[in-house]
């Protein structure tokens, strides 16, 4: 499909009447200004729209959810926003009913601070699991948050910084289309780099025949005028071809979340269901989401290659979801990507153990660069072709592949975006526990 | 339970009427006699009973089996054995119909060297996954080993070295019991260390509502006077507490299989469902099967810590098993376990997103010496104990320790043999594509 937007500069304040900040107000507990020698990385993020906003919400699957994620479960059910407060480095998670309160006072401050009702203000947090927020700490952040918002890139750069965690850079993206002649935009920030494998759902129930699927926040803004139900639709769709699609080391975390607010203020007719810019507006809105998640796994932790596995020909489509997962999150075949070992053994034992369909006589296994369809099959119909270990190893080598599996049982298929298993992961997560404030949730 | 049994020297040849060798017939192609510099590992193993033997098996549930998984089952039907034979080196498995002839030809060759129908020999093979075996090597390998078969407990360690692959170390056990004053034996000699989660079956099709679980292969022997559905049915007890609940990478193999012979020397009363004597063979079985189980995990690619998860208070026996497997498979509560963090978070986070039902306030995680019930537990109904950092960094700083969850919903449990995920299993499984003989399967 011809893409109908262009993509530009900036994130969350590109589209009309959206404002941010980004504070350091010392969540860790580090000790004020004393963080890094580059000065101390921001730790907390406000968004605001300047008008009242439709809402749009998908989070977590894990049974055992942060406090802010089930204060966004009430909050989008209601179906308006006018503001997102986030911090980094402590997920308010396993906090019990003190965590509830916690993420109530936050939502309550901010809405203190912006003239609006708590109820419209979105919560979310990330980082270490089962302390206590600091409090103080973050009602000074967002006291400090509001009076510097504006609207600048800057502004939502520095919104971006505030929710990384082990995230090396910020993850940022905005678009501009046009509905009838009246340009659009949607902007978004993310962060994720581990315990990634998002399993997202719009009530947070696990839907039926779903495999398991880490933290992950992403926050979109757009001033599209658009109805509740089609916004919460839309966003689904988006999510499910994108953060769902994605794994750096198979854990969901408790804290997943992407919200979405529609501001109106591009003055378009209102969206519905039926309405013909839903397309557009989708189109533009899978792409924003697609490109955030794919900067997750490139920035995953320790990640030296990012491989796109495709399967086809599954029996359903959750065999297609399934067979891809498996291979996704297979230790071996993520170690051997990390090695440029065209492994194809490994591939065929994790689809075979996956609850996939699967016919050994019947499986094609083969490699292309990015998006390419020329396909150097290393198995087809579950034998090795004559293609050379050398010419295997060539098409491995780069940061960024293709895998395609052809499973020639039926129509359906699956791809996910995922990285390899590195030493650096590893020595990463394996923490210092000589230096408990830097162990990640 | 008090042991009815004793610990003996030896393995495969200890029970009456089992002869074993091993050799080294160079499977790899590495050129005759250029091993490492102690001199060629052994790589093809031949064990041999004097007297016909009821045969039972259990086999990887895995799709895509290989060629000796598929022969096997045929002959496991049948439920007699004279003769196992066994490589390392290559795996045999997608290797389409070559593969199954190569399997047919080591069987023939074997029972021509031993003067014994084929159908009566059962085949194994090991290593890397879509190579065809060379048999010109086997076969030589065969006739040397038959021509070496002896039953000290030296030529039982031959075997044991030849399956080895990534194994650092032969693993091999012996017991004794008496049945009505007969003094009765088994031995037991396996092999894995990487690709390790078997979910084996008896017929290699999955059990409905059984997870999904290397290779790891077990040949076990007993002088045992034994019918064969008590046999079989007494393997697949031992199985299912041993070998299908360990976990090194989560990956299972294309050939993982256990094989035991009964050949009745012993001259005790043939042991039926019913027979007083068959809780005492089955204690001794499980004994034998758990113990070279733990023998895997402990030798697991680059593992440095083994922990036992004990689940406990879960709904149902599915439940207690997906919420341990999630534990033991999280790629981050690995990492911490190396880094000897005793990050309770990440465990909460995995039980969480498992398919099993949990409720955060309901949970208790705690920490004990291997077996022992002084626990010290990090987190009580959801939340934090006071136990110190310090203090659960003193838990979880052995290089065994005992992991308990209790769900606190039911009364089903279930327990995991874990390991570690260090930077040395992802440098062993990268491979070096420099050197393709030496990438494993």
């Amino acid at each position: 499909m011809k893409a109908r937007f262009a993509q530009i500069t900036g994130s969350v304040t590109a589209p009309q009447g959206f404002r941010a900040a980004g504070v350091f107000c010392d969540i860790k507990r580090l000790g004020t200004g004393k963080g890094s020698d580059k000065g101390p990385k921001r730790d907390l993020a406000l968004i605001v729209s300047d008008a009242p906003a439709v809402l749009a919400g998908m989070f977590t699957t894990n049974q055992v959810c942060a406090a802010p994620v089930k204060l966004c479960l009430q909050r989008v059910r209601a179906g308006v926003g006018r503001a997102i407060v986030a911090n980094s480095g402590n997920a308010n998670a396993c906090t019990g009913t003190r965590g509830l309160r916690d993420a109530e006072a936050m939502a309550a401050e901010a809405g203190r601070q912006l003239g609006q009702p708590p109820e419209q203000v979105l919560v979310a947090s990330t980082g270490r699991i089962g302390l206590p927020l600091p409090l103080a700490n973050i009602r000074a952040g967002i006291r400090q948050a509001a009076r510097l918002l504006g609207s600048s890139p800057d502004h939502a750069a520095a919104a971006a910084e505030a929710i990384m965690t082990s995230d090396t850079r910020p993850k940022q993206i905005a678009v501009e289309f046009k509905l009838a002649g009246r340009p659009v935009r949607i902007g978004g920030i993310c962060k994720g780099a581990g315990m990634i494998q998002p399993g997202m759902s719009a009530t947070g129930q696990r839907p039926a025949a779903r495999p398991r699927h880490a933290t992950m926040l992403c926050f979109l803004t757009t001033d599209a005028a658009i109805g509740a139900r089609a916004l919460q639709a839309a966003l689904e769709q988006a999510v499910a071809q994108s953060f769902n699609c994605i794994t750096v080391d198979g854990d969901m975390s408790t804290n997943d979340t992407v919200l979405l607010l529609a501001n109106g203020l591009a003055g378009n007719e209102t969206l519905e269901a039926r309405s013909p810019g839903l397309k557009t507006f989708q189109a533009a809105l899978n792409h924003v989401c697609l490109e955030l998640a794919r900067m997750i796994v490139r920035d995953g932790e320790g990640v030296h290659r990012v491989v796109t596995v495709r399967v086809s020909g599954a029996r359903t489509a959750a065999d297609a979801d399934a067979a891809a997962r498996a291979v996704a999150n297979s230790a071996l075949v993520k170690a051997s990507w990390h090695g440029g070992d065209p492994n194809w053994g490994r591939i065929m034992d994790a689809i075979g153990y996956s609850p996939a369909r699967v016919v050994e006589a019947k499986v094609d296994i083969g490699y292309s660069a990015p998006g390419s369809r020329r396909i150097l099959w290393s198995v087809r119909r579950g034998q090795p072709t004559r293609a050379t270990f050398a010419a295997l190893c060539r098409a491995v080598a780069p940061a960024e592949f293709d895998l395609h599996i052809r499973l020639n049982l039926g129509r359906a298929g699956a791809v996910m975006y995922a990285a390899d298993l590195t030493e650096e992961y590893v020595a990463f997560n394996k923490g210092d526990v000589t230096n408990p404030t830097a162990l990640g949730g």
